[in-house]
């Protein structure tokens, strides 16, 4: 390891906080972790790695759920951590140009100060690198969409040591193949993102958030596809079913129904628009049976609401102590959503498996939770697999937001068929020697 | 051509209405015209022309305007307009599945029966296969995005005759490479679309328009900026200006005052939304010195509004009788709008042409539209050249919504640089034979 042109970190205990990654799944040690800060580091470590034949694995936040960060023993992690620059704040551009280290919450500080937001949120603390490269959305994709919609130029480092600037930081441009979008969601096996420009939105001056109980999930559903029939200006649209909302209220000393909810953000230009939207809401939730209707307008009672939605992985932790939890991520066609729900529960009933179901229902992304244990291991790859199978027999994706990477492979050809080999004539192209994240989304 | 698996129209006529396209650029004759009604047409005659090494140039409705199906002689034309069949319309999943050669305003009819609308506007009665294979967008991208954002899943055939169904009828999906979005904006020299999901939104129930005239383009513009600031929810965001509008003036018998001006379109939930909106508008507006306000609610006055911008290009040809038309098609980032028009108004004068300017000013894309004759022909190409090299030097596009094509070729290295190679990668690996649209986009 001597030659690579970085520092290179190879101590054994360093290494071995690479070996698991955030679902618990494991893999090998890789040779080494090359800390980079911007783009000549990296270039200088792919062409490294070209010389030497050695695979390597870009990195950002390291919180990836499919397995996209995990070793097989002869690669080197580059750790794009390190470049973390906030390069440019362009308020009048509505823009922010990038080092792909960067966290989007330290975007969002930053933007805030302009009254800006960076709108794409997975959830976690992610890196706006990873984000891009596993084409991450969130609970504000159906009103902004997700990292497609929002990153307008990339630069990104080839197998072949190329630096490429995708895209420009405009709203629009139909000039040549749209490479941008195919580094996006690509994992690092095509190009390491070593800058982005994205788009930043005003931050809302009016915001309400609503909870609505309804008595089945058929109706919070049908609920809110009527909302977006009716264009209503919503920015968040989840469905929490009756089993999580009885792990909130145990979690949270909360006395809610138990019974399938919609949480709900609304987003107005002006203090009248968003009391004739909320009306508007309100409307159509009573005219699907809402069993119980909660508003806030203010901010403090708006971040309790949302508190409830946003812990509802560490409530279900603390119903099923010393379990681990397998998380769902298929997303179907809007009219598909209660069937995949019914679907699932009945996969759990029979497996014997508890099943929790919080979907980004706007975006017919739906997450199930099922808490495992080791002797029930099997059962829960199982429910995986028959949820999976459920979304693709209707039309639907193995995977709405959390990427392919390695857990999710076995269902490439199978959604995709014949454009599963197309992919592979890419990856052959732009990476003949395989060596960047090999063995992940597709295989050559 | 006997051995062509479908019927080929090599009448002379016939293929002298393919030598100039919509612009008045003039190719050389196709060698036929095979008119394809769906999928198996297409994979039997790019088998036939892979057998044989014929070239192909897909086609739809052929409004192009930058040279994408202009012949260059040994060429096949494959016609896709008789492929029209809205396959499915399903209101539930706000989407339709089409074939390339369904039009726009057909899919819109037929979603109209069901409260919903196809929002992607570039004017002419373009091809949906046609839209996506440039990836055309238009006056409501400022609030539906362009074909990107609404094509969900694409059917193609690719150069070995292989079909293959790229991305999924949801909403979203990290699923593998992007390739339905390296498709979209290919014209045609990638694959063959065969079939389209895309999707619809709802008609909105309240709709206001308004016609805002400002003393400068400045002005115009930053008033159009803060509106995007402050998230108000337009759908049309167009900037036209002096020598625009009084044109329109002329035209159309109307006295609206000779100064740039702001066509909007503004959406609501509800009338009350609508109102509150519209206040907003005109406040912003009244900020930045609006000289006069026009606002329109019931159907026939918006019509008659927004007549006068549709207008705009048939009220130039008036203005310039016996003249042709360049119309430039750049994007700048936002706070770049001004100094391109004033480029733009300078080049002009410098070479002794009028200049006309009509802005999808909340993408950035500012179409500048130059009558000419013979006699300065060269000079409106000197012209052209200049703004898209101004557009260049500050980030921008060559072209917003139109395409490269062949007229905008010589500008695809100098706008992507390293990328252009690797554009000619994947057309290699792809289209190894070179044999669809040959000469459009990239060479290789």
């Amino acid at each position: 390891m001597r030659t690579v042109p970085v520092p290179v970190d190879t101590r054994g205990a360093v290494l071995d906080q690479y070996l698991l990654d955030e679902t618990g799944r494991s893999g090998r040690r890789p040779v080494g972790v090359a800390a980079a800060a911007g783009v000549e580091e990296v270039r200088a470590i792919v062409e490294w790695a070209r010389d030497t034949g050695t695979p390597l694995i870009p990195r950002g936040a390291g919180t990836s759920l499919e397995g996209h960060l995990l070793a097989r023993g002869d690669e080197l992690v580059v750790d794009l951590s390190p470049a973390d620059r906030i390069l440019d704040l362009a308020p009048g551009d509505f823009t922010a140009t990038v080092q792909p280290g960067v966290t989007r919450t330290r975007l969002n500080a930053a933007a805030a100060e302009h009254g800006l937001q960076f709108t794409v949120d997975p959830g976690a603390d992610a890196s706006l690198g990873g984000m891009a490269a596993t084409n991450a959305s969130g609970t504000t994709s159906v009103r902004y969409g997700g990292m497609r919609s929002n990153v307008l130029a990339l630069q990104a480092v080839f197998a072949d040591g190329s630096v490429a600037r995708l895209g420009r930081a405009v709203r629009k441009s139909a000039s040549g193949y749209d490479l941008r979008d195919l580094l996006i969601g690509s994992a690092g096996t095509l190009g390491v993102i070593t800058e982005l420009t994205v788009r930043l939105h005003p931050i809302p001056e009016w915001l309400r958030a609503l909870r609505i109980s309804f008595p089945t999930i058929t109706a919070a559903v049908a609920a809110a596809v009527d909302m977006l029939g009716l264009a209503l200006p919503v920015s968040r649209l989840e469905l929490v079913d009756a089993a999580s909302m009885g792990a909130i209220n145990a979690f949270r000393g909360t006395s809610y129904p138990v019974s399938p909810a919609l949480f709900i953000d609304l987003e107005a230009a002006s203090g009248a628009a968003a009391s004739a939207d909320e009306s508007e809401i309100l409307r159509v939730c009573r005219a699907h049976d809402a069993l119980d209707i909660a508003t806030a307008r203010d901010h403090s009672a708006r971040h309790g609401l949302w508190e409830d939605r946003h812990t509802l992985f560490f409530a279900l932790k603390a119903a099923h102590p010393g379990n681990r939890f397998l998380v769902t991520d298929t997303a179907v066609p809007l009219s598909r959503i209660p069937g995949a729900v019914a679907a699932a529960t009945g996969f759990g009933a029979e497996l014997g498996l508890a099943v929790s179901v919080a979907g980004h229902i706007g975006d017919g992304n739906v997450h199930v939770v099922v808490p495992y244990r080791d002797a029930t291991a099997e059962a829960a790859q199982r429910f995986s697999d028959l949820v999976v199978r459920h979304a693709l027999d209707v039309g639907g994706t193995a995977t709405g937001e959390h990427g392919i990477g390695l857990a999710k492979k076995r269902y490439l050809a199978e959604e995709h068929g014949t454009a599963a080999e197309i992919m592979k004539v890419i990856k052959r192209a732009l990476d003949p020697g395989n060596l960047l994240n090999p063995g992940k989304v597709v295989d050559i």
